[in-house]
């Protein structure tokens, strides 16, 4: 039995490419005492792993050369050292790219199938879904009525950020970039509008049109100049929640951009970076909510799936450039 | 007896001169009722009229071509239509700038000279005391033991914002233009440290070697280059008060600056903007704190004195331009 695992084989500078990863070969790990041995059966890419490829200073240290990348997953037990899991049961955490993870049992999730299909657990049940759910509910405090603005809103974050808004009563106004993604956020997810910011590239006249009241929430998770242009358009004492910045992660040199803190005096406005890492203590909180709508039918998520760890890679790089709707995700083993 | 009136005579484009202001001769203005009709005393100069003398979108109207400048002032009254105020007395408003100034008596608040001497109504005492309260304890909710910087510390505001931060047990760190005004604040005003951001034009080193533990608050006056500097340096977090960004009041065209808002992610830190007049129902609140502290000797303030409702122009473009050190007052008429 061997184990496969995608290190780090360099560091890019500007976009990564396939070859910035490599897979080895080793043995299974060992375990030690209150340790847990699984098989992943589902990895989640996300944008936050684009920063751990870096070294350059940020609030999580960089993975090594070398080093497996880190990643969230749900496995299998395989066999445990530690009283709360056992043999067959499902659980979630850093499992990393690879086929055999040990983890400290304590820093394992147990998972519900009966609750949710295992891949759910790492979108709208996982990291994702309690990104959108603290970033809206802590940092930007909605109220019914509202006009609530979400970029990269067709992905695993920006879907579900969408659609807790809507069940808060507020005015959703989603940014994709795809036609397909536009029909699925005003469709399916039921977005009051939607616009796809690469055909439609005059963001200050589609943002006057969609939210001719003004912008009250803003939840980014882009950055760049779609950021630029709903900040023209905030109302006073409007909520703007950082979340993430993908258009600047691939950037070789920082990008320079128009200095709007003057609009946060004349709209005594409130831009705020959030880490859901910072809202572990409210979890189940999180998950109460976030599965109990989703149990309503009030949530609906759609997953990206590739095949194999070995294109764990390709997918990361796809997400990337956007082409996912919905969580992306690997499989790396089927489920039984 | 006339009313000498500065009028807005045109809106500057980038820094405006003293050509944008004219002087005309009216008669006194004539009482409605509840009106009160004050002679001027003291007229203060303040970095927000900048915004009222241009016709872009704010918080507040701008002032028309041919209409009396707006601007606080202290005043004596001469003649009263309401219960509140009796001839003689001596009450703060916006007087505007002109020698006689008749306003809703609703609008006028009591002056107390024992309390303080008159033109400390219109510093410590009035909107900029206020608003480095408001701004600091509401916005930047600052803890002992934390690093303070403020941005413009030797202007009205920030003089007073860098003073309640060390009551309240920070270190604290000014920035501002001139080593007379850094001599100050290190000198009588107790700040832990201070820089001439004139002469010392590497922000970053000046702020790595003053702020070796990083930045937990910012209280920012001026915006631009030097804010930039700040944010890479805040600790997670941090909270960023934006009170003024006097540095591009008089851009002629809007400034390009490097894209900071991934930086709010890793340190999880918030921005906001906020006005003094969203704390009208607090003032009681601030003035009894900053009164307090005036008295126990722990506020102290310097004013910068132009003589003449005619200079008035010349004082508020030499405060535009960094010329005071603490408030800077036009003295319109003597006390008595």
């Amino acid at each position: 039995m061997t184990n496969r695992q995608i290190v780090l084989a360099a560091r890019p500078a500007g976009w990564p490419k396939e070859s910035d990863f490599r897979m080895i070969e080793t043995l299974p790990p060992t375990m030690g005492p209150g340790q847990v041995l699984t098989r992943s059966l589902w990895l989640s890419v996300d944008p936050y792993m684009r920063g751990r490829m870096s070294d350059a200073p940020s609030y999580a240290a960089p993975v090594r050369i070398g080093d497996v990348m880190v990643g969230g997953g749900v496995g299998r037990v395989e066999e445990s050292n530690h009283d709360r899991f056992r043999p067959g049961d499902y659980v979630t955490g850093l499992l990393g790219w690879q086929d055999y993870a040990v983890s400290p049992g304590d820093q394992l999730r147990a998972v519900d199938p009966a609750l949710a299909p295992l891949s759910a657990w790492l979108g709208v049940l996982g990291g994702p879904g309690l990104t959108a759910y603290f970033g809206l509910i802590d940092v930007c405090h909605p109220k019914a009525g509202e006009t609530v603005v979400v970029s990269g809103a067709a992905g695993a974050v920006g879907s579900i950020t969408g659609q807790i808004a809507r069940i808060l009563g507020c005015r959703v106004i989603g940014i994709a970039g795809a036609d397909a993604k536009i029909a699925w956020l005003t469709g399916e997810l039921g977005f009051d509008a939607a616009f796809n910011y690469k055909t439609n590239t005059d963001y200050d006249a589609a943002l006057k049109q969609l939210c001719p009241g003004g912008i009250d929430v803003y939840f980014d998770n882009v950055g760049g100049p779609i950021t630029d242009a709903v900040l023209r358009r905030i109302n006073v004492h409007a909520r703007i929640a950082i979340c993430g910045q993908i258009s600047l992660y691939n950037l070789e040199k920082p990008e320079m951009g128009p200095r709007w803190l003057p609009t946060l005096i004349i709209k005594r406005a409130k831009v705020e970076g959030f880490l859901v890492l910072d809202y572990v203590p409210r979890f189940r909180e999180g998950l109460e909510k976030l599965g109990g709508w989703l149990q309503e039918g009030k949530l609906k998520y759609r997953e990206s799936i590739v095949e194999g760890l070995e294109n764990a890679p390709r997918a990361f790089l796809g997400m990337l450039r956007g082409e996912n709707t919905g969580k992306q995700l690997v499989r790396i083993a089927p489920e039984s």
